[in-house]
C-alpha cells in the first residue's frame, strides 16, 4: 500500500501528466456519442496469471478525473490472480470510465508485471539467505511506481536515487585517488545517515574496500569463482551485493554464495507486461 | 530526427523531471569524491547487437544539466548497431557526465529496445503491403519517446492519444445505439479531420461498419478465417486494421490476408532494452 | 457541456493561472472591509441579447477558489439568452463571490461573445449544406474554451492544432517538391487515422491535389468565379473547404458554391464580448 | 518594450504554455514534408494599417522554439504601419518558422489590434486633459500583454490585479458599513503605498467619498449631467474616473468635462485583430 | 486569517513544494513500522511565550496530504501564548501526522517568531502615532507568509513587491536626471492607484522631493537630527517613512520624531522562531 | 560550490518562484525611468563581518534574468569577509541589477548568516572530535540552500529529508511495541543502504537500542550525566548523536563528551542575516 502522502505528493502530478499525455483536448471518440453523464460499471479482469500490483494507482486514475468514481477491488496488491479472475468494479460516469481506462491500464499492467517477474526471480532465491534488490535502472518518470512494484514481488529496494545513498564506483575511486581516500572522503562529505557502498571489479580492490571500512562491498560482474574468493576474504566485515546481467534465466548459479544481496536491472527494465483488461461496460 | 519544437516544448519537461526523480538534493557520491568541476570524456558502447535509437534524448540529459557538455555521435537513431560499437563520446565536466550517466542511459536503451524490437517485427511483413502499427499502450509519461521508436524501428504510428483520432468501440457503439449510429454522431462531432475508425468483432459488425461508411475498420481478435471472411466482404471499402495480442512469435499468421495494418501493443509494452553502456571514464 | 477530464485536465489549469494573474497576493479591498467569511448571493445577469456559453467554466472560477461556492443555473449553454434575463445565483463566502467574480466573468463574456457571433454567421449558412467551421487563429491559452464556443455557436471545429491534422500549406508542397510528392509524404508519416488537406491557391494545384488524391481540399482566397470552376472539376472526389478572412458581412457571397466547409478565423478572433454581470450582491 | 525580468519571468511561460496548445506532439504537416533542418526566410507582412505591437513577443516565440531563429524587425512597437509594409523578416530552420508561425501571429495580431483601437479612441481625447485607461477586463491569461498594448497604443494602465490596487465597490461599501468607514478601513489595511479609490453611482456618495479623503473617485454610469455637479463638488478634492461601457463610438460625450481618467473595458475585451501575416517563405 | 482564494492559489502551492522537498519518494521511517494507516491524535504545545500565527497553514500541510485530517485550535493567531499552552490537537492517520510534522512546525514556528518579535518592537511605538512597517527583505518563497504574520504581530505591510509599489532610489533618481524628473516619470508610467515614493538621503533632496509632489518621502539612514529638521521641513506635505537597520534594540531612539512610518528589515530577516512542539501522539 | 546539476534542477525552480513572488508584471519604479536598456556596474560591499556563502546563487538571480549580466567574485563561499570589503562587482543592465537586488540579496544575506552563526558553534567544538550536524528545521522551500550553507559554515549536514534518512522516534517504537521490533522492521523495510538511527530518551532506551544493533543513537534532550552514563555503556557499539536545542550560548557543556554529532536546529532556524549590499551603481 502507498502512504496517503506518497500518493498526494509523487503519485499524482505524474498520473495527472500521463493523463495529459493521452487527452491534450478531449476524448473526441467518447465525446462523439455520449453528450452527457451516466452512470455505469466496468469489469477489471485479468487476462494472465501474475502478482496483481498497483491498485490504488489503477484507482487514482480515475478519481483524479472525477472523485465520485468508485472502484471497488476483490484483490489487493501482492496477491496471485488467475486468469478469468475478476479483480474490481469501476462505476462512475461512462465517459469517466472510458477516457481513464487507458491510462489506468497502462499503469496496473506494467506495475503488475514487475511484481510478476520479481516474484519468480525471488522464488529462486528462497531459503538462500540472499535478498534481490532492484537497481536505478527504471523507466524515466516511473520510479516510484516500479521501485513499490519490486517491494510487492518479494524484492527489495536499492538506494532510490543519487542523493539518497552513496556507491563509489571505479570513476569516482580513481578521481579520488584509491579505494581507501574514496570512502574517507564519502564518509566525509556525505550526511552521516548514509552507509559507504564501493564497486569493486576484482580481489585486490575488494582488500582495499574492507581495509577502508567500506559498509557495502558490490562485486561487479566477477565469476563464481571470484565471488567465492571475495566472500572468504571478506568474511563478515561489510555486507555484500552482486551484481552484473543478473536475470531469471541466470541467477541460479548465485544462490549457492551466501551473499547479502543480488541486484538485478532487468526485474525493472525488462519485464513483459501482466495483461489485464476492462470488460462488460454497461450503464447502471 | 526529432524537430527542435518537439525537443523543446516536448521532451524536456520529462526530461527534467526525469532527472529531478535522480537526482532530489544533490549527487552524493559524485560530490563527495569531486568537488570542482574536471573535464573528463568518456564512451558510448553497444553490448547487444540492435538498432539503435534516442540519441538526441540521450544527449539532451547532459545538455540539460550543463549545456557545456558535448556528445559526438559515430552512429544515428535507426542504424543497426554490433556489441563492442564505439557509438558516441561524451565531453564535459566529468560531474556531470557522472550525475546525468543512468537517466541518459534509461532512456537510450528503452528507445533502443523498442526500435530493435519494431525492427524484428516488421521484418516479418516485408512485401507483405501490411504497415505495422503501435498502440496507446505505452509506458505513462514515455509516449513521445516510444511511438518515435516504434517508427525508428520501421514501425507506424496509429493514433497518438485519445484527442487526436477517433476509434469507436463496443461502448461506443452500445451508447450510439448501433455502428451506423456511432458513426455518423462522430462524423458530426469530430473534427472533419479525424477519419472514423470502428472496432468490429464478427462480421454482423463488419457489414454495418461498411454501411456506416467507416473510414477504417479494426478487425479485433478475430480468426484467421474470420479475418479472410471480411477482407472479401470490404473489398476496399475501408482501411483494414487487425488488431489482438500481436506479438514477434504469433504474427506471421497473419501476413497473407492483405490487411493494411497490423497494431501491436507488445512493441511498447514488453520489448525487453538494449544493452549499452559507458565506459572508459577519464580526464582530458 | 465539457466532460469532467477535460474540465479537470483541460480547463482547471489554466482557470488557475487566470486567477493567479488577477491574485498575486490577495484581494486587498475585499480583505479590508470582510476580514472574515460571510455567506451571501449574487445575481448573474444579461445585459445584452446573444447566446450563453461557458456556464461551466464561470461556476469552476469560484469552486476552485472555494469548494463550497455554489452556481444555480437557470440558463444553459445554447440558449439564447435577453438583456435582463437572470442567468444565475451564486452562493458563498462573499468574499470568494467578490475575488472570482472579474476571472469567472472574463471568460463568461468571451465564450458567449463568440458563441454569439458564430451563430449570426452560422445562421446564414443554414440550409446551404455548408458547414461553418473556426481555425487556429484563437487567442493564446484560451483554445479550449474558444473551440468550444464556436460549437455551441453552431459552427463546427476544424482541427485543434499542429500535432492532430494534416494541412498542406504552400510551403510543405514547396519543400515536397509538388503537391503530389507532398501528399505522399504525408500519408507515409502522419498517423494513419489522419485525413490530408492540401491548401491550394489556382485551378491547377486543384487538379494536382484530386490526383494525388489528398481527402480534403482548401480552396484559398479564391474567387467566387474560381471555386465555381474548382468545385466543378473536384465533383466530389474530396471534401472543400473554402476560406480567406471571411466574416458576417461577406460570407453570403459564398453560400451558393455548394462547397462542403467555410472556414472562418473571425469567429475567435474578432467577436465583441456579451455583455453580462454580477448584481445585487447581498448577504444571506 | 518589454523589459528582460517581465519577458523572462512573465511572457516566456505564457509563451510555452500557448505553444504547448498548439503542438502536443509535433507538427505533423512539416515534419512530414521536411525531415530535417533547413534554413529559410519569411517575411512579416501587414496587410491592413494600424498600430504595431508585440515585437519581442513575436520573436520570442520562435526564439523559445530554437534560440538559433534570427528576427530581425523594420518597425518598431507604437509605430502606424501602412497594408503592404514589410514589417520583420524571420530567419532560421524553416521546421521552426512553419512551426512557430500560427502562435506568433495570434500574439501579434491580438496586441496590434488592442494598440490600434487605443490609439484611435485615445485621439479623441487629444487636448483634453483626461487619460485613457484599461480595466481588468483582459483576455484570461494575457493580461501582460493587454496592458502593454494599451500603453503602447496611447492610454494609461488603471491597476493591474486585484492585489495591487483599492477599488471599493458598492459591495465592499455595504459590507463596511458605509463610504467613511469603507476608505478608513482600507487606509488601515492595505499598504500605505496604495491610493484608495472608491466607486460611487449618485452624488450623495460623492460627498461621502470626498469626506472621507478618498484619492480617487470613481463615477460609475453617470450622466453627463450628473458627472457635471459631481466634478464641481469634488473640485479637485480627489482624482476623477469615469467609466460605464465606454467605447470608440460613445466617449465623445466625455470629453469636455474635464475629467481625470476615463477607462473603457472595450479597449481589451472588444478590439479586432489587426491582420498581419507570414509570406514568401523560401529556402536560403 | 487568510481568506480562502490567498490559501488556495497562494499558499497551497508553496505548501505543497514544500513537502515535497521534505518527501522524495516517502517517510522511510513511518512506512516501516506502520504499513497501514491507523487513526491518531497528537497535541500541538507551547513551548515558549509569545504571538501565535500560522495556525492555518499548521492545519493545511496536514489536509493538503490527506483531507480527512481534523485539526482542532484552541487559540487563534494574534494571541498570546504561554509556555505550556496545548494549542491545537490533530486527528487523522498517525503516519500522516508524522509524515507533516515538520513541515507543519517549519511554518509555524517561524511565522510565530516573526509575529512575537513584530509585537515587541510595535509596542515600543505605542502612542507614538508612528507606525511600523516591514520591507521585501523576507525568506525567498515565503513571502506571503511573513508579510502576513507582521500584520498579526501589529506591524503593517510597505509594498508586497516591485510591480505593485513605487519606490524610486538613488538610482532611478540618477537615470532620471533628478528627484523632481524621476517623479514625473513615475507619475506618467505607473498605474495611477500608486502612490510614488522616494528615498532620499540628505535636505536637499528632501527639498526636491516636496516640491517634486511626492507621496512619500522615505529618509534612508538619516541621523536623528536631521529627521527632526526634514520633518520640519516637510510639514505634512508628504508622509515621511524612516528606514535604516532599525532593531528592537535601536527603535527608541526615532519614537519621538513624529514620523508616519518606521520600517524594518530585521522583522522578517533576523526574528528567532518561537519553539512549539507536537507531543502526546497517540492511537485513538 | 554548488554542482551544476544541483544549480539547475534544484536551485533554479527556487529562485524562480522568489523572483516572480516579487515581479509579478513588471519593475515599475525602474522602468518608470528606464525605458530602455542600458549597461550599468554595482558593487556588493560587505557591511558586517562574518562568514561569505551563497554566490552562486546570487549570481543566478541575475543571469536567470539575464544571461548578459556578468558577476566578478573576490572572494568565495567560506571565506571570512570583514565589514567595507568588495565582495563583487555585478554588470549588465542597469534594470536588470536593479529588478535582481533584492532577491540576490535576500538569499546571499540569509546564506551568509547561517554560515557564519554555524562557523561559530562549530568552532567552539574544534579538537572534541564531535562533529557538529543541522537538523530538518529548515526554512520551507529554502533547505537546500541552509543545508549547504551549514557545510560551507564547518558544520555537516543530518538527513536531508524523511526519504533518505531513517530516524526512529518514540512514536515510531510505540508502533512497532518496542525499539528491538522497531529497527528490525527498519531494516526489514527501508533500502539497505540506510544506516538505522534511533532516538532514545533514558537509558533503559540506550540498552534496547545497542541490543537491537542500530546503527546510530540520538540522545535527546538528556542531562550531561545521562549523557556521560549512556557513552559508557554505549562504548563504541553505535555512533552516538544529541540533539535538543543547542545553540551557540549553551553548546560548551557538551563538549567534554566525546559524542560523535551534536545537532542544532538553530543553525537554520534562527541565525540572524549577515548584512550585505550593492552599492556604487552606475553606467558604463
Amino acid at each position: 500500500m502507498f502512504d496517503q502522502a506518497t500518493l498526494k505528493l509523487k503519485a499524482d502530478p505524474l498520473i495527472l501528466s500521463a493523463l495529459n499525455e493521452d487527452i491534450t483536448s478531449e476524448d473526441v471518440s467518447t465525446n462523439s456519442v455520449m453528450p452527457c453523464a451516466k452512470q455505469g460499471e466496468v469489469d477489471l479482469i485479468c487476462k494472465e496469471d501474475g502478482v496483481l500490483c498497483g491498485i490504488q494507482i489503477f484507482e487514482r486514475v480515475f478519481t483524479l478525473i472525477d472523485e465520485n468514481t468508485e472502484v471497488i477491488f476483490y484483490a489487493e496488491d501482492g496477491q496471485n490472480i488467475k486468469k478469468g479472475d475478476l479483480i474490481a468494479k469501476v462505476k462512475g460516469d461512462i465517459r469517466v470510465l472510458l477516457s481513464g481506462e487507458r491510462t489506468a491500464l497502462n499503469y496496473l499492467q506494467r506495475m503488475s508485471g514487475i511484481a510478476t517477474y520479481t516474484g519468480k526471480v525471488a522464488e529462486l532465491l528462497e531459503g538462500t539467505g540472499t535478498t534481490l534488490l532492484d537497481t536505478r535502472k527504471t523507466t524515466p518518470n516511473n520510479r516510484i511506481f516500479e521501485k513499490y512494484s519490486v517491494r510487492i514481488g518479494g524484492g527489495a529496494n536499492h538506494r532510490y536515487n543519487l542523493s539518497d545513498g552513496v556507491l563509489l564506483k571505479d570513476n569516482h575511486i580513481g578521481a579520488a585517488g584509491g579505494v581507501k581516500e574514496a570512502v574517507a572522503m564519502a564518509k566525509a562529505y556525505a550526511p552521516f545517515v548514509r552507509k559507504i557502498e564501493v564497486e569493486v571489479e576484482n580481489l585486490e580492490m575488494v582488500k582495499q574496500a574492507v581495509e577502508a571500512k567500506a559498509d557495502i562491498i558490490m562485486l561487479d560482474n566477477m565469476t563464481h569463482e571470484e565471488i567465492k574468493t571475495a566472500m572468504e576474504y571478506i568474511a563478515g566485515r561489510a555486507e555484500v551485493e552482486v551484481s552484473g546481467n543478473v536475470t531469471k534465466e541466470n541467477i541460479s548459479v548465485l544462490t549457492d554464495l551466501g551473499v547479502d544481496y543480488i541486484s538485478s536491472g532487468a526485474l525493472t527494465h525488462s519485464a513483459p507486461i501482466l495483461d489485464l483488461s476492462l470488460k462488460n461496460l454497461h450503464a447502471v
